[in-house]
């Protein structure tokens, strides 16, 4: 622990305590993550959608290893002064123990945060960790969170809507609830996408409210969020699949028509190398 | 090497022997070289100004190291079916002997090509090599692809434009010629993008050209390169460039209108996790 993380461990944590809300968007490489520094945002996210896609893998778990996501966090952490939170799935692992030990990898890794899904593809019929046992896994990661000699931002995720749970808000509030009681920092409802339901989860949870933006469509602004008393808006892989969109049409268009417009909204060559002049490969490879 | 690796040297050389002109895309990590050979082009290139600036390094020589390159030309390998020739600089090295062992890196890491520049931003005043140096340094990069056991391909680069030479043209042909005697596959000059510079590079050096398309107002079509005897389009950094442009009007968009239009580019997550389904790892992290 340098004593760089520490303050961004306590920036992290004191954007939450803060009045007001702030946008912490979602990097999956070290060029990312500084392009969107540059822009001001206080904080980024990393996403475990956009590294895996960049690896050439789909967004399912299993498929991106604990090893490899955490390889690329080193190297976002390395390459920003902001504070780095990391989308770390189930916690590479169904018990306790093994979230713990995540979380202490993803501050060996440089990052200040990191959030914690409730559910695992492999696990059960739903794919939801019974209630029991998700809190255990949330102590787990409060636990080895509180260890670290620097403030470590935990997020609890309910993922009840994505695991189209019957009854998903009473599930997720459920949930919400007794992952803030077990000490998480933050909590997150993704698949909520409507105000009413967004306020509502803000108002019983009386703790700070991530909420996801960048699904196709998103109705909501910033300024809309703030006015529901969300505290933080991340952008999940929207932006690294944008990236994708971008790759896609430029490929149809080489090779349907052997034209090369979508160079037309390239950054310079020369910016480029401005912009990350002076910068060094922040973890060997 | 592999039976595949045989497969794809052949195949490689096959195209640059065959009658007309193919496109060879540049791809900076397994995503985006997948997702250009799903569009059907034949072969990837790298572009190491892609990678460095994914890593948040400039392209600048020395700051993306020979060890990063090839491990993100592990996993280009290992992603696609097609063949990978790699963008390897100056080959990360001023001796010949350097640039064999550049040469030998490449292969193993999986890829049946690799083109080497006779420029280096830190050798001499000019920073090209003297014609003397860089006819040696192809000659060992091709001695190298010659004790291979499968078909590699080189791509000699005259960067006599790019490097401000008095004389561009006329260099530019000198040194050609002379890696063409020397025994490279295949030419490339870039810098040169009129068609009247390009038929008559085509025309005088009488063995496979590469053109490079993609910066800013691109005039050429592929129809049009093709007429011109042109045998490979490659698009160097243009389309990571192009993603890079994505991230800061996103980003600029987030920040400054709190909003996500961005995202109705993107492609959907479903979709990429069909697309990239039942692929693994290819390269150890």
């Amino acid at each position: 622990m340098s004593e760089a993380q520490k303050n961004k461990g306590t920036a992290f944590r004191d954007l939450h305590a803060a009045d007001g809300t702030f946008v912490m968007p979602n990097a999956w490489n070290a060029g990312s993550a500084r392009m969107l520094e540059a822009a001001g945002f206080p904080a980024v996210g990393t996403t475990s959608a956009g590294i895996a896609f960049c690896l050439g893998l789909p967004d399912y778990e299993g498929a991106l290893s604990r090893e490899a996501a955490l390889d690329e966090t080193c190297r976002i952490a390395g390459a920003v002064q902001i504070p780095v939170s990391v989308d770390a799935e189930n916690g590479y692992g169904h018990a306790p123990e093994e979230v713990a030990e995540t979380i202490l990898k993803v501050a060996d890794a440089g990052a200040i945060g990191a959030s914690i899904e409730d559910y695992s593809a492999g696990f059960g019929a739903g794919g939801l960790y019974d209630r029991h046992l998700s809190v255990e896994r949330i102590e787990a990661a409060v636990a080895a969170a509180a260890s670290l000699s620097f403030p470590f931002t935990v997020t609890a995720r309910a993922e009840c809507y994505l695991a189209g749970h019957p009854n998903p808000f009473e599930e997720s509030m459920a949930r919400v609830v007794s992952y803030r009681n077990a000490g998480a920092d933050c909590l997150y409802v993704p698949g909520i996408t409507d105000a009413e339901t967004i306020g509502k989860l803000v108002k019983e949870v009386e703790a700070p409210v991530n909420v996801v933006m960048g699904l196709a469509g998103s109705p909501l602004s910033v300024a809309q969020l703030a006015d529901l008393g969300v505290k933080r808006v991340s952008i999940g892989g929207s932006l690294a699949r944008a990236t994708f969109g971008v790759i896609q049409r430029a490929a149809e268009e080489i090779r349907d028509h052997g034209t090369f417009s979508y160079s037309d909204g390239q950054v310079p060559d020369a910016e480029l190398c401005r912009f990350f002049a002076d910068r060094q490969e922040s973890c060997a490879p």
